[in-house]
């Protein structure tokens, strides 16, 4: 074999401190010696890292080896507690702000209701004074805080943190909401929409080992968050994923919201699957009528609720075709209404995509269910804030 | 800002002479001192990672510097003729073995007919003598080898280098296509599927500016290669891109050879068109034919790649919402047949497709056509073995 061949041992072939915190983040405590050993550093480097990383809190000393004679040597961890991040999880009608560690485990949320038409500055003015509060009402200092993650129901423009052309926001279209933030509270500020921060904390805290998952949220509207990779995949101008205006064959004279007809979230978007019901004499307006009446066994909900998740299935076999999942995992208000959305779900994809594609493929209900949405805000920040580069710029800083 | 903010020059922060290499791959003469100034890095440091490059052959000096007194000093660059790569791109009925530098040219290339089907150590010990031979008649020396790129007509699961389950390959199916070659030529191999490297050939020599890129490959069948985040995507078991059997609406009778039916390929593969084209009563059976037809401007020839472009627009219309590409690049047969296949495709996509999301899409004809798979073959192995990580270990060994 050359030496050109890959090996799994990179990381120790470098001699960053940001390098060594990677090693370290698995969690398992390390001794100096064993770090010198696996990164092929001089004990001499390894101990100045090592004292780097403790002065920024992001390591700590968590007791001691067995001694082979003389002092015992000291072991050292990755730190989550050392900083924290504030995750923000904004909705149509509802905004969340919660505080996290560096292990994306919630410490404190507060929820409330709010109306995010009445504008980016309404809306950021409570996040800032959000931010300040649950930071003291946890007794932490505004120097722990490592940055903020923002979700918002449209589309973002990730890299510069606006919206574009954002269907439900008024007064938000490429409004500069990481710069509003960063300019008042001076910590990154990372933004993207909804459906990607839910696929992200999904991913992050329940199917760390599936590296190419495809999330779906179904409420009101459809949409999609994909994980190619291990990476979320944003696309050239952040409007990957949006499944809810695919074309579903059967569907060719109902007019989308859009202004195109046969669009899937005409079919099968909560207030689409309540005005079918409302047709047939059952009473229905919202997502969350449409899964009471599923709950309580009504039969036109039930069969609805089924024929919606054929529709989402012949969109999502082409999605399995072109991106080859090992997992996707169905979220949002219909989600929750038992097994019957995923049943139609999995009828088509199976019978639709290609046997290669399904013979590993599971399809599952959201685990994170609710909790999604700020796992993975504060997911987008942490993978942002300790990155090998990240860490050691902080710690040359 | 928290110094936890994000800086493009990261890559200066490190002090691998892995690094010191990527930083030099654009290709730029730089002094040991500008080095230096880039990097951080303390002058010492600088030249003694320039002297294990120049020594590896990876970089070269190329002319010196204006001086300021006393000896002028050399500029140094990335070195492309350093290395070469054999690259090999199979197809059901041909053989491509080609020789290229480290800056992906074609220094070399023989082609000739093969069976697919007489299996794989036929036709692997053909790219092995090939290989030995496009060398020596090339003056290379055989430890001049960064490494093989093999493309094959069939799904390939990408880290072991083995077929899975490939229609049109039998003896194939599951052969350890990398072992069998690494075995007699001691070099990394790496493998995989035609449309995957013709879309990284494609990208990389044509479209480096596009990170999220869309290559389709329309011929006797119908595949795609995904390009999100400037990575080729293969999905969990390197099935992704498969375009061909994703249903389309108006073709729900068609049988197709996967036992499906509607699919996309059985609709506007070549032999589909060619087939319709018969009933017309115009002789046609292959896509060269079809092409052919088109190029003499026959009407229905002109119709049928028409609206194959518009079925094929249907499918890719599902993908741009999905994926959100800045570039759709149509190649294979049957987009050698001018505009009319493009025109079919660009009339769907523009009309189905989300604004946000086609506002700077672009949907073009290959540019690499014929060379795209051995091109992509080349660029596979050369990110493989020019990343920091591979530079890192062969500098250290």
């Amino acid at each position: 074999m050359s030496s050109f061949a890959a090996s799994p041992a990179a990381v120790g072939g470098s001699s960053r401190a940001g390098d060594l915190f990677q090693l370290l983040r698995d969690g398992r405590p390390r001794t100096r010696a064993e770090l010198a050993i696996t990164t092929g550093l001089a004990r001499s480097t390894v101990a100045a890292r090592v004292d780097l990383l403790l002065a920024s809190g992001l390591v700590a000393a968590v007791g001691e080896a067995a001694s082979s004679g003389g002092r015992p040597p000291s072991r050292f961890a990755f730190n989550p507690g050392g900083r924290v991040v504030v995750a923000v999880d904004i909705g149509a009608t509802h905004g969340v702000v919660a505080l996290t560690d560096l292990a994306c485990t919630v410490i404190d949320s507060h929820r409330r209701e709010l109306d995010i038409a009445a504008g980016p500055r309404v809306v950021l003015d409570w996040v800032v004074a959000q931010t300040r509060e649950i930071l003291s009402a946890n007794s932490r200092a505004f120097g722990d805080l490592a940055g903020i993650g923002i979700g918002l129901p449209g589309p973002v423009e990730h890299t510069s943190g606006r919206p574009t052309s954002p269907p439900i926001m008024p007064g938000w279209d490429g409004f500069d909401v990481a710069g509003f933030v960063r300019e008042q509270l001076e910590v990154p500020v990372l933004v993207d929409n909804d459906v990607n921060i839910m696929a992200l904390g999904e991913q992050a805290t329940e199917w760390p080992e599936h590296d190419n998952l495809l999330f779906v949220k179904a409420s009101t509207g459809i949409g999609a968050g994909i994980i190619s990779s291990g990476r979320l995949q944003r696309g050239a101008v952040g409007a990957a994923g949006d499944l809810g205006h695919v074309r579903v064959p059967h569907a060719e004279e109902v007019v989308c919201r859009c202004g195109n007809t046969g669009c899937l979230e005409a079919v099968v978007g909560g207030p689409a699957i309540a005005a079918g019901l409302r047709d047939r004499g059952v009473p229905a307006s919202t997502v969350r009528d449409v899964v009471e009446l599923v709950r309580a066994g009504d039969p036109a909900a039930i069969a609805a609720v089924r024929q919606a998740g054929r529709d989402i299935g012949t969109v999502l076999a082409t999605c399995v075709n072109l991106l080859n999942p090992s997992i996707i995992v169905i979220g949002g208000g219909l989600a929750t209404a038992g097994e019957h959305l995923l049943a139609g779900i999995r009828e088509v994809v199976y019978q639709r995509s290609l046997p290669l594609s399904t013979a590993q493929l599971r399809i599952v209900a959201s685990r994170a269910t609710d909790a999604a949405g700020v796992l993975g805000a504060a997911m987008m920040v942490i993978q942002s804030v300790l990155s090998a580069d990240a860490v050691e710029r902080l710690l040359s800083a």
